[in-house]
């Protein structure tokens, strides 16, 4: 057994390629080393439904009930429900399968009951037999807002009906200031031996959940959401661009360059290596794309190796 | 063409026998002189969906949608979003597809932006192509409670989750003083030349109604929810059993007799006829179950001709 076992680790994760490396993570870890803080920037209310992308994607890519085609979105799902809302002339733009809405009906029942986030997902997390802690960032509402050329949208609004289309000029966490941390963050932070930043958006995912923790004071290393300029999914390089700065490997490690201890980068970008350490990070050169699912857990094994060396 | 397709009929119905009749004399008669009244005490809110069972049974029924085979329901109908509620712990008993969540889905978003039932259940029949006019018989909330040996219970408790095994004391429908017909009710009435009360349960079907339109000037006619002493679906002859009356179709005519113009019995019920003529109310005896999709123009034909003959 490799001594990194011992490591106890925290990971921010957002959607697909978060899940991905903390499914990784949970493969490589005991799950009492391992806690996983989810962002809930994304989170919002439609047909009277309350969702969370991001910790759902996170826990059924966990269960084994993600759907391997797409990375998000339920295995085997069918569309009874959203098709029917359709011909009844309903809101359809977001695609919610009908094992989904289970999720999001039984969340939003145990919400109205008074329960918070936090402990609704501990209790799906039981029902999924999912062993590390999952935890939402907060509990309170924190709602990412994307200020555009098109005015200010709300994320899902911008990232799901509009499709991202429109440009992005800036980012807003409506509620951030007066949201604490879920309760288990802040404990799981204090006794971590490292935060990880899965390959997830820096603006959208990881950034909410940096504002909501507020102070970092452990090893951090970010993988790179960014390979040979462009993102595996999602609009993390598109938002780059828009904001001016040529979307990279090194983009990302400037944008956490004030809390970074380790970064890692994609094999493709092995040429940024130097500008990277020129910041006074350390870096850890792999190849980070994780088609496979084999890969998850051998980039978490890298990554745990590159901390272990820290 | 006979007369009887001038005759301006308002019916009354709860669930599936009601549906059913409602469909017939939906097939027989011009849309325009047809409007289906339907209870709404068996409503409830569940899920956090706000659900109409009689409303939903008598749309889908007419809209060709309703399962054949339970006569409630969808056809076609999956089940994988009530059975992952099920897998969170969540409460399943209420057996609700994955179709028929739409339904509740886009009521209650509709519902939670203002608009009264009665307009969503308009826009639902243009959706499903109905072509008569379908009411809730108010837009207020209305629930029928059952006084049983175990308490008072709310009615989807006592006839889903429970089915209907505590013993029935009485009926109370909350909030029934204060209700208003939904608009077109009355106007239906006044305009009316017969009103049909459909072979649904007295006292959790047709009461409710009743009890929220106040009075009817106009013809009625029954139609007996009992045959040889047994209901086809549902409790109504449990209820009299239980409430000191001997479950039959003269049992149901004493029921409505202050305002009964005519009364359909079974042909099996006939050695109750005369007993039924003695209320002063004239009979049509014939053949009153619905087994096949058939036999409800059928009936409504029999019904249509003998309100003619009044």
């Amino acid at each position: 057994m490799s001594p990194y076992i011992n490591l106890k680790i925290v990971a921010f994760a957002g959607g697909v390629g978060g899940a991905k490396l903390a499914q990784g993570l949970a493969q490589t870890l005991p799950p009492e080393n391992l806690t996983i803080v989810v962002n809930t920037g994304d989170d919002f209310e439609h047909l009277g439904l309350y969702i969370c992308p991001d910790l759902d994607t996170v826990c059924y890519t966990l269960a084994g009930l993600a759907n391997p085609e797409t990375g998000w979105g339920r295995v085997g799902e069918t569309w009874n429900t959203i098709s029917n809302v359709e011909k009844l002339g309903g809101p359809a733009w977001f695609r919610l399968g009908d094992q989904d809405i289970a999720t999001h009906l039984e969340r939003t029942r145990r919400l109205k009951d008074g329960k918070p986030l936090s402990q609704i997902t501990k209790e799906f997390c039981e029902a999924w037999d999912i062993k590390p802690s999952v935890l939402p960032m907060t509990d309170s509402p924190v709602r990412t807002m994307v200020d555009s050329d098109e005015g200010e949208l709300a994320f899902q609004e911008y990232f799901v009906h509009r499709r991202c289309e429109p440009r992005v000029k800036g980012f807003r966490f409506d509620g951030v200031e007066v949201a604490e941390p879920a309760p288990g963050v802040r404990e799981a932070l204090a006794s971590a031996d490292a935060i990880v930043f899965c390959p997830s958006n820096p603006w959208v995912s990881i950034d909410p959940i940096l504002k909501v923790v507020r102070e970092i004071k452990k090893t951090v290393v970010a993988v790179s959401p960014i390979i040979g300029g462009k993102t595996v999914k999602g609009p993390a390089a598109k938002m780059y661009s828009e904001l001016g700065i040529e979307p990279s490997a090194l983009a990302v490690a400037r944008h956490y360059r004030t809390i970074l201890t380790g970064f890692v980068l994609d094999n493709a970008d092995v040429n940024f290596e130097k500008q990277i350490k020129d910041l006074d990070v350390k870096t850890l050169v792999t190849d980070t794309l994780m088609n496979q699912p084999t890969d998850r857990a051998r980039l978490a094994n890298d990554v745990l190796h590159f901390i272990g060396s820290l």
